[in-house]
């Protein structure tokens, strides 16, 4: 223990100070879940609490304090990292795995009668702590939402982010920010709801055609907003938001109002009247402020339909954006190409060049994702990140996985491509020429609009399941335009709950990105996006195609053609033409080079 | 009103009358639903009340009647024959369609505050029950299901079915009913259940190796079961067994007792003991006989699963029914060649030939469901069935579809084939070559064990989608082993929730059928039998695959062989190898010679 150092030998001090809290207050169980008051997938350092307290600095994963025992559930991605982080630490590792019980089946069946257990509410979903309470309810045990012992035990708790506010423009903001609310007015007015309160935060930066950057990789800034058919109050920190910026937001009729006061608007909430939220988007905390006599209408946000259904002027953009990002990847093929095995190449440099290849392509803002470049082994684990510590040389043979994106101001890209090392063996090519015959066959598909997306999930594995072969993680995500790489309401995963909510629209941009992971050895992903299009209405109903929206080409030398049926070769060549054609006015010298023979056909 | 026949005259009479019982028990509105106590698909005469009630002879359709308004729910199968039968009658066809309010929404929204619904609790799932007095309570309303008013009007009731019981017998019966039993004591153990009641005829036919003919096509009898540790009691009408099976399963440890009694037994059930029940499988008439203090375990009757997992010896038996319901359906198929064109062939004609081919061969006992011959735009209505009054001549061009099955003391079929009459045109052919690439796709597929069934039907869909065509129907359900021709738990349709128990098991057996749909013009489906097998275990898992059971050859002259892929071809032809080997020991003379032909490689 005494070889542990400073920073990690804390934790077992901070346990036993929450614990100190936990017994004055009669607490039996505290949980410290992963989230924030915007339910959001990457938490500004204010809300990293739980990684505070345990040590684990994994990003998703709960934490549970008792008298005796504490505990992290992770689930397999993080097995390896939180074994590492908590040794010594007296926390156990708990392996989270489907169909196992998670931390809050744990507390439904380890609470005492009689016990209390506390989350801190302004971090917990209102159906978590619904379901929490159920389960505790039936026990004669209790949850507390009304105290944050985390927050009492945390003196250097970091501070809020405060990176300014700022508009998304048009040309690619294609929709102004008033008609964007007149439209959710008219749909609050279907619902019969007076009051509409969203915490999601890309909700509101899609709403207000507002960005920031307070969360890396999305680029949104925390708040709050609550409308109704007069106001539209949005609830920031005042100083992130400049005087231009608010001159223009108030002739757009929009408020501000500071973020610390959300609390008290939803306590201004007239009795009597109606409030339309998302039970699993906003959280017990905040919501708990409402007076009990403001009825809720609990649904989707209207805005997470609209915002996932891109328009036609949004898909030019899109299609522009995807232009440049295939470019961008051109060249930095064509770079490492002619590098490798002339210089040492690392994970991180692939990070690093890729990364710089991007920056230089006009709309360019950030990337969306921390990169992924895993080789061999490494590409074994779906979400592996190289650091400086401990990192791969790309050498000898083998396969390379690139899982990458970028954030333009006019659409967010998500791109997984293979790159052959030296020569892959027949195994690996056979590895990555099945993930290419699931993306071919759903990328072909067509398919019913309202559809629910998990249901299309088949299509893809059914080539990789033909071999005996699965792979754990879902096909596909929706992505935001400028937002969110990971956005809803569809997802294309046999995992999920094939809910109402997650039916197939026009305009929603979904990735399809099956692969095969054999650990210890190597990692095959292949990903495109592919937006909804419209594909004819027949006597049978309207029916929806995919169109591919991402332009790169996929590096044949990883492939064995003869494993392609005719279809799905047709597919492949026309594929690689359309690559060819559109990304060769973008690039010259040794990337168009690269590019014209990288598309040939096979 | 004068012109009506009396039968159907006295339906306003009877509502009259029922009108006048609702009115004396204060019942503001009474639901009749098809069902009985054993929530079977065939019901006997004895609880066809809605249909004597309403007048609509349709198999499913719920009545409600109130002060004021009289109405059946039917969905779209039944719209023509109910608009028919109600005409005169004073009742509205109400049209059931999918995201429709259903007749249990309409009452949860129409009846007063204050007010009472009165249905018979005998023939209502508990399950329902539950939602439907959910949504009255939310109104301030209330549910009865202790009243039985249609008892009272219904002075001709038929009687009870009486036909004898009789051993499921080895070879077929390849587990016996003490192996059965205790398996199932053993899954009660494991839950903790000290009593298990069941309602449902084909689990108890199943459980202990008896059948009947209580109701048509389905080989069950009207019955109860009640097993604990050490005592299985069956409920049967006592004349229905005769003494020397009275004997046999004496001292197998089952117990009769009279139909009669299942209420009281279930009143005698000890307080503080448990109870395992399916809620969506028995009603809340006989289930309110239990004391308040026995605890409900709710969850699939463990017979449900077992029954759908045939084993090695049965899937031998039925794959040699498979060859006799081949055989006969060889031999018809070349009468009905050879006749047409000859002597007049009517939709009827074919039912007779067909059935009689069926009854030739060893084995067989009766068919598992109304043959369903149709002719055209026959064809297009998939739930059609040919009557004296109406039916088609076979003449001229086009398609013929028929579908039908048999039951045989080692299995049950299930089969639909389509029929070229005259010249078919290129447009009826695409449909077909549509469908049986549907029909490839899934019989090709390799699935992870423990897939839920729903997920797999999108394979089957995908190359009928892809030219924008698609079917209401399920693609695929469960079928017996000389029982119900649709049994649970599995069920390939997307329109069914993905729910844990449709999970996909070794040696279920499920129909793979698609379809397509003219109104008015044609219909097209074709079906085998398919059972699942073990695929190998892999590093990612065990996977499944189904073994194709139909034998029986798909007539080329609908297709357009250039339609197929090269890997559809090679299964097609594949099959037609088969099915050629395994009949023709089975047959001679014209029919062998069809067989030939029919069988000749693409």
């Amino acid at each position: 223990m005494s070889t542990q150092p400073l920073t990690h030998g804390t934790v077992p001090q901070r346990i036993v100070r929450i614990r100190e809290l936990m017994n004055r207050e009669g607490v039996h169980a505290l949980l410290v879940p992963s989230a924030d008051p915007h339910l959001s997938e990457y938490l500004p350092g204010y809300w990293q609490g739980r990684q505070w307290l345990s040590g684990f600095h994994g990003s998703v994963g709960t934490l549970i304090v008792t008298a005796d025992f504490a505990g992290v559930w992770a689930d397999s991605r993080y097995w390896e990292q939180a074994t590492k982080e908590l040794k010594g630490s007296g926390i156990e590792l708990v392996k989270l795995q489907p169909g196992q019980p998670g931390p809050l089946e744990w507390l439904g069946e380890q609470t005492p009668e009689g016990g209390v257990v506390a989350v801190d509410g302004a971090v917990m979903a209102v159906a978590s702590a619904r379901t929490l309470g159920g389960k505790l309810e039936a026990r004669g045990a209790r949850l507390r939402t009304d105290i944050d012992l985390l927050n009492e035990a945390w003196h250097d708790r970091p501070a809020l982010p405060s990176q300014p506010v700022y508009q998304h423009l048009p040309p690619q903001a294609t929709v102004s920010r008033v008609e964007k609310l007149a439209a959710l007015r008219e749909s609050l007015k279907e619902k019969g709801a007076d009051w509409h309160f969203i915490a999601t935060l890309d909700d509101i930066a899609w709403l207000f055609n507002l960005r920031g950057a307070d969360v890396s990789f999305n680029p949104v800034f925390v708040s709050f907003a609550l409308i109704t058919q007069q106001q539209a109050t949005l609830f920031v920190a005042l100083e992130k938001v400049d005087i231009e910026l608010r001159e223009v937001l108030e002739l757009d009729g929009v408020t501000l109002r500071d973020y610390s006061e959300m609390a008290a608007a939803l306590r201004e909430v007239p009795v009597g009247d109606s409030l339309q939220v998302d039970p699993a988007r906003v959280t017990a905390g905040l919501l708990n402020n409402l007076a009990s006599g403001v009825k809720l209408i609990e649904g989707l946000n209207p805005t997470t339909l609209a915002k996932s259904r891109k328009s036609q002027a949004d898909a030019e953009h899109i299609r522009q954006a995807m232009e440049q990002d295939g470019a961008a990847l051109c060249e930095f093929f064509a770079w490492l190409e002619g590098a490798l095995g002339r210089e040492r190449i690392t994970e991180l440099t692939i990070d690093e060049r890729l990364s710089a290849a991007r920056e230089r392509r006009p709309g360019y803002v950030s990337l969306s994702f921390n990169t992924i470049a895993a080789f061999n082994a490494n590409g074994a684990m779906p979400h592996y990140h190289a650091t400086q510590e401990e990192h791969a040389v790309i050498e000898g043979n083998g396969l390379l996985l690139i899982d990458s994106g970028g954030q333009y101001l006019g659409g967010t890209t998500d791109i997984t491509r293979m790159v052959p090392i030296g020569t892959p063996t027949d195994e690996q090519k056979r590895d990555c020429t099945r993930v290419l015959k699931g993306v071919i066959a759903l990328s072909r598909a067509h398919f019913p609009r309202g559809i629910l997306s998990p249901l299309l999930d088949a299509i893809a594995r059914a080539p990789i399941w033909a071999q005996g072969v699965d792979y754990g993680h879902g096909t596909g995500h929706g992505v935001g335009y400028f937002l969110n790489v990971h956005e809803g309401p569809q997802v294309i995963a046999y995992q999920a709950a094939a809910a109402p909510q997650t039916a197939m629209q026009p305009g929603m941009i979904t990735s399809i990105e099956p692969g095969t992971y054999r650990p210890g050895r190597w990692g095959v992903r292949i990903e495109n996006l592919a937006m909804n299009r419209e594909a004819g209405t027949t006597e049978f109903g309207e029916f929806l195609a995919f169109e591919t929206l991402t332009l790169c080409p996929i590096d044949t030398r990883c492939l064995i053609p003869s494993l392609l049926t005719v279809e799905e070769r047709q597919w492949f060549n026309d594929y690689h033409a359309q690559v060819c054609e559109r990304l060769s006015p973008l690039l010259g010298g040794a990337a168009l080079e690269w590019l014209q023979v990288r598309t040939a056909a096979i």
